[in-house]
């Protein structure tokens, strides 16, 4: 593993000069350590290029970590991961992702998961994205989910897009079976000409499913976000759906969430708040002896981590 | 006038036996009686069917009503009207519109309506919509609006659909200047296999402007109604909206509210909700001796209201 994976690393999933228990490393398209436990197998996928993680029943708080990097510039990485997440199991992946290009040329990520979760499974998914580099090439990161939740499933989603990411277009999608529960927590940073968009659509199919799905964004610089999500109550059943941003300089964002509800049963809750920090808050934490710039820092953290 | 058109203008319109001040009626795409005052000059559209409305500055607190009946199948009215409101001008117009068909043909009217509000002009639009009929010919009513409001003008929108539309698609645009105000109440009862489609696209560009809008839909049977609104800030300025929406039966709802900020000075508030009513409120009006359709019909009714 070279230096630049390793710096990024230790950002993206926790790294300390290894993991515990079970994970692959991806760096620039290739498999550079892997390691399976009793519980969790980690096998490389045969039709593309990718893994096929099998977490069994047995496995209970334990811990997979599968964090992929790109370092140069002209690596275009496409990866398939599919995660098979037997009954009863609770795990936590830890899934980031960096890019790095010091040259003109492009460094991109694309991640195609799916998650195929047994009867009461639980999974926590956990997620950092990442650009660094001192190169003009473009910095990309493109993921795509697709998530299957069996009955009682629960699957947690914690998704953040830290800085330096060029460009990012992020698609989920999600069906639940009868009271499966999908909680998803995503915040985006944008900065300088970067792009984000972001695109969620979840279908409750099953009775007393449900869905909170809480988005925030920072657009600051010359940056654009866009996001849309469609949730569809499709039987009785809880969506909730919520998406703030706070906007800087010359920051914009469009919010677009969509609700269908096709059964009288389903309870479909959505609130937006677009703006830029309050003065009064900025002045508080100024008679607290910080700059400007530090204050609006402390209040875009506190923002996105509620 | 026929006795169909008579009874729909006493519905949509509140008229009683004749119009005070400025009036036009349109009765299968005809006028059948026409009234202009001092400050409201009503003349025939010279390009298109229609009308030309000017109410000059001097109109204070005064009234005009343009009421559209459809009183037969075989009949597809389109109008198109546009009011030049003068600057400090306050008008309240009426505009309602009821298609009947006793036949197995279609009654429609489109009403394209432009509003020109001058500087500090206020213009409170009240405008009803109603389906009757017993024939199972297709009763549709499509309105488009197009609004422009100078600096400081208001407009206030406050449309109901009652019943009886088998098809209804209605599309409102508005543009608002430095402290204009736009303020819409729209809301939709469908009933049956009717449909209802709308959509609100309000771009606010001139500083301090303003905009709240209010939908509130009932699906009942097996209706299905789409609401789609996009409020654009550009500058600083304050958008709300909220779509809330009771099913019953077989109903369905898809709300997709868009929120554009295009400077960080726009602060954009929105939220939806949809589901049915709730049981203990039934159950709370029951024991106070309605029978279950009557609270029902009670609760819509406060709901469209609100």
């Amino acid at each position: 593993m070279n230096r630049i994976a390793e710096k990024l690393l230790r950002i993206i999933s926790d790294y300390a000069d290894g993991f515990k228990g079970a994970f692959n490393i991806r760096e620039d398209g290739q498999c550079v350590g892997r390691q399976s436990t009793p519980n969790i197998r980690i096998d490389t996928k045969e039709d593309a290029p990718g893994l096929v993680i099998h977490v069994s029943p047995n496995a209970q708080k334990e811990v997979v970590y599968i964090p992929a990097c790109v370092t140069h510039g002209a690596v275009d990485d496409l990866v398939y991961n599919d995660f098979y997440v037997g009954a009863g199991a609770d795990v936590t992946i830890i899934a980031g992702c960096g890019v790095h290009t010091d040259s003109g040329d492009m460094a991109r990520h694309s991640g195609i998961h799916r998650f195929f979760l047994e009867k009461g499974a639980h999974v926590l998914y956990k997620e950092k994205h990442i650009g660094t580099g001192s190169g003009t090439g473009e910095k990309r990161i493109d993921p795509v989910t697709n998530a299957f939740l069996l009955e009682d499933s629960v699957l947690e989603m914690d998704t953040v897009q830290l800085q330096g990411v060029d460009s990012t277009v992020r698609k989920t999608t999600a069906r639940l079976a009868a009271r499966a529960k999908l909680i998803i927590h995503e915040s985006i940073l944008t900065e300088k000409n970067e792009t984000a968009e972001t695109d969620f659509t979840v279908s409750m199919d099953g009775e007393d499913s449900a869905v909170d799905l809480i988005s925030r964004s920072v657009a600051k610089g010359s940056s654009r976000q866009a996001y849309h999500s469609c949730i569809m109550g499709n039987c009785r059943c809880n969506g909730h759906s919520e998406c703030d941003a706070i906007l800087a300089d010359h920051g914009t964002v469009n919010a677009s969430p969509e609700l269908y509800a096709g059964s009288i049963d389903a309870v479909l809750i959505h609130e937006a708040a677009i703006g830029k920090i309050a003065g009064e808050q900025i002045i508080k934490l100024r008679t607290l002896g910080l700059t400007e710039e530090q204050a609006e820092e402390k209040i875009i953290e506190g923002f996105l981590r509620a």
